[in-house]
């Protein structure tokens, strides 16, 4: 398993960080839920694990997504871009993918000289993270 | 019109580089075409021209979409995430994205322990750049 993971990661190019960013996109429905970073770590968890982990920058640690939030991102696919420095993870979302509470992190739209909110919380972020105090 | 433009500017992050990873998603089907870098003046360009432009960090260059292939990627809604660091761009993408004749870049999946190519090309590269030497 570890061989083959070593050999899926070595088609991936990491950039100077280490670091490789990665689209979650609901598999079934093509909507595109968040984009974050994953490093090798991240990586092997992920295929690993089946489901989506990823690298926090902010936190400098590995985040399996829903870990504290219960919105986990079951892995139904990775797939990897024609020069290999970008990751498509195809997913089943549990709940929503934004820490706002929003199903995708993608709701503010430029139209008309302004930037629009197009979607509204379904959750609210503190029924997510009860325990977050920032 | 720019002042307008500096507006949407204001709530994009840029990078350490002044880029932002920018996805480019079929409108209609939800595709996922392919990801690519923005600076400042690529967002400007595909604001003002209503066609994708980006920053390409190989020939260090503005690069419109198409300027060679024709496969230009017309815009029809810039989206922005919560944390204001990364673009979706909803397009029309004309004939292919890929550089390698594909209509998209995500053509290699992760499945039973290898890199498997989903989709073949639908136009030669050679069609696609006539005058590319390398």
């Amino acid at each position: 398993m570890t061989d083959t993971i070593e050999q899926a990661l070595a088609e991936i190019k990491f950039d100077r960080d280490g670091l490789v960013p990665a689209i979650a996109q609901q598999h079934d429905t093509g909507e595109i839920l968040m984009v974050a970073w994953m490093n090798r770590d991240a990586v092997r968890a992920t295929l690993t694990e089946g489901r989506a982990c990823y690298w926090s920058r902010s936190r400098a640690t590995l985040w399996r997504k829903g870990e504290t939030s219960d919105q986990v991102q079951l892995l139904r696919e990775l797939r990897l871009d024609c020069d290999g420095d970008t990751v498509l993870l195809l997913v089943d979302q549990h709940g929503v993918a934004c820490h706002t509470g929003r199903r995708n992190c993608f709701f503010r739209a430029w139209r008309g000289g302004d930037w629009v909110v197009t979607a509204e919380p379904q959750i609210s972020p503190d029924t997510l993270y009860p325990q977050r105090t920032d």
